[in-house]
């Protein structure tokens, strides 16, 4: 088997993580899968949503967009169309999700973070890319809280990261292209913790079916790959 | 370890697929997995959509909704508030590509299948409920539509089921009801053939991250439980 | 004359009103007029809309919606639409303004009700079996919030039953199913109080004019109807 | 019983119909109940909706709107608010089926009517007021369309107006202004054809439920008061 | 150069400034510009949206809109699209600015004018007409304020007026007409205090670009013009 | 006078015009006016809007955006309010006349060019870094229709840049950022052709009106401006 991108079956593409990339948002990375670039922004407001109120405790809440001409062929702007579209809604619910599993919302105080996570470029793995620059913003807008003193404690729990494995000619390959996404037969994506529990697991067979040893190989490279990025992460954060 | 419900570890609600439950849809199904209940029709219209016009083969779109009061406490109508919510949208698509795994769209004639699963009463598990009825569902209308002359062969390639499993007190539960959904803390969601291949697997953990060992016994347990699932479409499908 | 059902011109089809359809619903009615079939669930909820604020007064208020497959041929569902339809605006406000004509606002407590009707199966008079069966689980609804101590003396003021009439083929013809409703030349439905009193009488000439003492002639036949449409109520609420 | 508007039981209010009211419409209205004032037009184009293509005939089709400040507090203009309410689609839809009643559509062409019905100044009875202002604007396109040869024979099969008759304080009230609409028991739309038969006939009991002698009395009143209206358009229509 | 309106290069069209137009509004103007009509109304409500809550000012804020058949072809009524076109809200910020730049803020109270420019009959300048005429409009209203004993001074700074310019067949001319704005090379809209300074001023060229010196010509052409405009407030107001 | 950026009242901020910013578009730029930064591209699509179709010319559109944590607060995201403000919706028809001013149509084909301006970093003056950088991702874009025998000849005309210029503090001064916009008593954005001819001028007085020759004085300023602005687009073009 050879992946259309050249790279080995355990191969990440090359891992950029660049913080401080906007001066606004008290977390701004642009983060970068090989092609794939994301620019996350952490914003902090004060407050949280109406099913909370009162609670003592915060949120997190996150958005995802891609910019029309991020694409191959231009997509349509969504705020032009009056909608986001499902595969949007899907992603940013994931994102969420994801991040909030990082957190203990008890030591928040009353506050709500906003993640954005928008795509500049995409070839491929735009979601995975998301949710782990987007930690890597989150950890820089929580030392932005700590220092207003907003917080009530670390709600830091653990580092999270995601990304992407597929079946390619009948092998496990990590990290999709483009390219490699529209021809794999399946595609999984996997968030992880740094200490290796499985926060999401989504799989779906594009055309075959997969089997049970083939989810089990696909998750072990996803592991080899995530732990990579956890890597890659604290490089980031170390780096000031 | 008591489950909530009472029941087994390993034990499905009650399944109830009753075929031609409404006078009007080609496929008209009511599905029961316990109080979940859900109405699961298949209509057939000719024509199929832009991206696919002129290339021959057919369609499959899924439609879901929710009655306000299927649920304990009322929810907003989507019509009245003017769009769909994330959480239909999800569900909407994973209906629609886990149904498409089951035809050899070349075979349907320029048709789109226009699948609408609509939640009388929901007590947990309202997709994996929808998936498996509207199977059958499915089975009916491709029927109608082979005496009708409309298909060009054999659509159907497998059956398709559903069911969600759980980690509760640390163990693996089967087919969840609303209150052990709330209190697990891991929820999957299984879709797969009757050949014993996945088509979705979707986890999330809801508190705890969770291990690899703890997915592996929860895929075994949906395995078991799909097996049933598929006896029961057979049996609907031969109660004429 | 005959009719394309068969039925005599003042005849009713089977009537059946099944209570406690769905078990969260404070009232949950399914309401059979001949194959139209709607399920009708009252909803109770503390507050009231804005302008009774602090009026020591309650409200109820409807919503009406129709499966996408309830009719012969498949209606895009209005959730993905984005907007409901007039002809869904105008239903659901009659449905409201006959139930309000029920009730004493002043008994119920500054809580509102929420009436939901939903179109399983559709062939005619929809809207008036709405009505007719929504009003018995209001009676439901109202019986829960007394035992709740949620009520401020006896709302109830009188019960409420709707029928269609139509000219047929220049005769007056009874509760129209959906091929009489389409042939007819006049649609008349009356909504009306179990003492006799009208609270809407809303014709329309589909084709022609209508006379005068055609619409006494549709009124007199509507009266007749209403008397068992109001005797099934009864039977119903007895039924425990 | 003395009115609020110091009328007899049995007198419109002053009527006025001037035609050619703006400049660029087919056919333009400026239509006055008393201080009730609507801007009616008639815009021709050709081609029809969708379900009548290539069926040789025309159609008519009707908005209707309010500006924010017709009324006594202002009222969201519903192009911010994005959707026109449930009460400006009720009316304009009957505003379209009474005109439609007018027409023989085989005779039109393929050419679609819009009938936009503005109310610069609301005092009650907007929508009878609309009908009546509406079928002139409509005679006096079809006239231009005559000229322009873009019909194929006369369309016109009769004429068409709208009162509103009223239960006040227990006796029958003719053309109700807006604190008598406010204060009245029923509320009764009666449209009608220049022979004298019904095309729609709405009622609604605000309070108390109306009896069927009560309706008999509200529908004389009306018919005496449409004579009025009859003669009115004729007026205008005579008046070049 | 011939315009084709035969008016001089300087010249206006026939001004006409109704007061107390319709019966409701706190100030209530028709302002014609030759053919074009547009009724402008000013409401009063307390309160002031939630940027200015407790700062003790008030606000203004205005809403433009066109009557579907004001224009020579019918355009789409924007309650029924759903949204307000880019035209609209350009507009309608610009009318909103402009008449914020007449009032004190800080002597309103906290009270919102709602200022409502609904075009009747379209001929070009409906934006010009509409602030001159709505400033009149406001004078009114702000009379029924002081009346009311709601101010707390006196808001009114200065009277505000617009009017068009533009270049046609390379000379400069005033307040264009629809014909020859269709024609003009550039299109220039000024408003402006009465004391000569300038509110606003939004040149456009439509084919060739413009030169300073045009540029010039236009607005001293403007500034004679909006003398002119000031006067007929002037009268207007002065003729009770 | 001191500006509060340091700046000279006669100085830009640091221009920086970056090509190939992304690899899928046409003409893919990353514009800096000082901190603002925005990504312009121009995507090219056969076929032209529904207006223009037959008549053998192209068409350009722009559309405009801002993520969401581009400004100092965070705003919220336009596709998840479900409509464009009215502010972007002014922004992009601006770029969209201005950038249309630099093609001749008739040499496009029947292509539509669509220009996309995101603006990643806000600090004032974003529609005129829009249209300035925006105007060298068409050049590109151009190009590459040339390479591939789109083009009908030549299309462009002449270069376009803009700038804004102010009053602050009774001086003119040139391209303000964020806090000298909030600050400034006047605030105008011209569009100019590189021949030195105006496309737009767009002038708002924030505070005080402004005065003839202070309108002169802030055009010279702008001229003098986007001299430099055309020699920063040249130079970008020439460095491949």
């Amino acid at each position: 088997m050879k992946r259309p991108s050249g790279r080995a079956a355990d191969q990440l593409r090359p891992i950029r993580i660049t913080r401080g990339y906007t001066k606004h948002a008290e977390g701004s990375v642009l983060v970068e899968f090989g092609d794939t670039q994301v620019i996350c922004t952490v914003s902090v407001e004060s407050g949280v949503p109406r099913f909370l109120k009162g609670k003592g405790q915060g949120w997190l809440t996150a958005e995802y967009g891609m910019l029309p001409r991020a694409t191959g062929e231009r997509t349509q702007r969504e705020a032009s169309r009056g909608k986001q579209g499902g595969r949007t809604l899907e992603i940013q619910r994931l994102i969420g999700r994801s991040l909030r599993a990082a957190l203990d919302m008890s030591k928040l105080g009353e506050n709500t973070l906003y993640v954005d996570c928008d795509v500049i470029q995409a070839d491929g793995g735009t979601r995975t890319a998301s949710i782990t620059g987007a930690m890597v913003a989150l950890v820089d807008a929580l030392a932005v809280m700590k220092k207003r003193g907003a917080l009530k404690g670390e709600p830091l729990k653990q580092m999270i990261a995601a990304v992407s494995v597929g079946m390619y000619q009948g092998e496990a390959v990590l990290d999709l292209d483009y390219p490699e996404d529209s021809a794999a037969e399946t595609d999984l994506n996997v968030v992880m913790t740094s200490q290796g529990g499985f926060i999401e697991v989504q799989g779906t067979a594009e055309g075959e079916p997969f089997q049970p040893e083939q989810l089990n190989a696909m998750l072990l490279l996803a592991r080899q790959g995530l732990q990579q990025l956890f890597e890659a992460q604290q490089a980031a954060l170390h780096n000031d």
